[in-house]
């Protein structure tokens, strides 16, 4: 399999590239940056803006699958500028889709968002049929895109597959981008800094081990079937205190909190109901949350990031 | 009520905005053109365009209510540039949702649409809470903009309702625009020409006179209750076979029929559960469809457009 990879050089790029590569696929890994180019050594990369339609086409041409990863903004930024947000997401997207018609792509496999896509929801866990109604505008983004994808292949016959994520951890999770709990709060606890936490700690998320996710994206790139849509995420919800409390247990020692306001882009609890991807998709989920952490704790102590 | 309709000088808003004299309220009226301008009289016109901010805040300052009813495409055009009709719609609204957080809107009331935000429905007639799973980029830019109206409520309370019209029919729908199924087949009909007709005729759809539109858009303006999107239409299916039997028979003769191949915008069947609005808005729908194509042909005998 020949694949595209958009956004390789972030944390999840990152991680499915090198698990394409061991796979034995061709990988081009598309980005603006690498986060870790040496952990890339194995693909072909294409420094290119998402939003540059000439990259772009050059980075598609010749390949079968294209992973699309990039999200220009986080739930919080989205809101502050949703015009930027629509234009750098939705508006490139579309115009990447265009140009996925015009070459000879068999799929796309779409990075969306789980936890926000739902917006507060009724039913926890949340399956991949419930209403959707995002508080964000990042969310409203990542719906769009499910539905011209959906357009796309009603149109074109462009197949696709879209992986609502829930929240992602693990190594190559950088605190750069203001985006990823675990890692910013694992950061601060190596560093003897208290962790920044929003509201009480009460706010639950889905916290999924990076592995485990991009055994979802191998999945779904060769998934066949009719379902399009898939929740990932361990089915089960932590609070930001029960990070702590996690961090501080594997740590040995207590890590400090220091608590902020709550925020509007936060949804009181997040946890996706994963029993399409296990029966469709035949996704395993390997990593339990602890030794996901403990990896992540081991990797942030030996990259020194 | 001050209000504000935008798109003032189509089909619905000419209708709307002299619903709105009749009930004293103080009407702007903003629009590119008048269809009709004699019929405007009593309204304070403002010439503008849409996607220009400047001529917008202006428009909206000072008023209460802004009915939404602009759409600068159509289902088909649509399709064939879908950036086009993301930036000339959603991006537009973005930048007008933001004007009004700026000014003291108490109420958007936005024009959906409820014969393609749905796509092809599993239940019929289709109420407000199944999927919306739209096969035009003209769906996903409704469906987006909803999200958005949510958003807004949610993160500043912009007040808002929005209604998923059916089919509207009547007086001042012109052909000018390629929609609006009875105005174009009343229009060939009245001139001896054979009704163009995509397809084989089978394609159902739900047909609403005007009036009782207009009615709805003022309730939805006074509305109190948590419900925020409602379904207007007859909740009666009529094929486009049915049209033209109907005008023949209001006609006295036979209307000739040019068939043309069907088009992939069309879904096969839309029929609108309108229930809530019935309930919840208190909306009496009170024309019949004869009585209404009868007052669409004498409109369209007495006009001669």
């Amino acid at each position: 399999m020949r694949c595209l990879v958009l956004g390789a050089g972030g944390f999840i790029g990152t991680n499915l590239c090198r698990g394409l590569v061991a796979q034995g696929c061709f990988v081009r890994a598309f980005g603006r940056r690498q986060s870790f180019p040496e952990l890339l050594t194995g693909c072909h990369w294409i420094s290119g803006n998402f939003s540059d339609p000439t990259s772009l086409a050059t980075a598609i041409q010749g390949c079968d699958v294209v992973f699309h990863l990039i999200n220009a903004t986080t739930p919080a930024s989205a809101n502050l500028d949703k015009v930027a947000d629509l234009e750098a997401n939705v508006v490139s997207t579309l115009r990447f889709l265009e140009i996925c018609r015009e070459t000879n792509i068999k799929r796309v496999v779409f990075a969306s968002s789980g936890g926000t896509i739902y917006g507060v929801p009724n039913l926890i866990p949340t399956p991949e049929t419930a209403p959707t109604h995002p508080i964000t505008a990042y969310g409203i983004s990542k719906l769009a895109i499910e539905k011209y994808l959906s357009l796309y292949e009603y149109l074109y016959s462009l197949d696709y597959r879209v992986l609502r994520l829930a929240n992602p951890f693990g190594p190559y999770q950088t605190t750069l981008k203001n985006q990823g709990v675990v890692a910013a709060f694992v950061h601060r606890a190596l560093s003897g800094a208290p962790v920044e936490m929003w509201g009480d700690g009460s706010v639950i998320r889905d916290y999924v081990y990076i592995d485990d996710v991009v055994d979802a994206f191998v999945l779904a790139a060769f998934h066949k079937g009719s379902n399009r849509v898939f929740n990932i995420g361990s089915g089960e919800g932590r609070s930001l205190n029960d990070i702590v409390a996690a961090i501080s247990r594997l740590l040995g020692y207590e890590v400090n909190v220091y608590r902020r306001a709550g925020r509007s882009v936060d949804v009181p609890v997040s946890v996706l109901d994963t029993e399409l991807a296990i029966s469709d998709l035949h996704w395993v989920p390997r990593i339990k949350f602890d030794d996901g952490l403990r990896r992540t704790i081991e990797w942030m102590k030996s990259a020194g990031v």
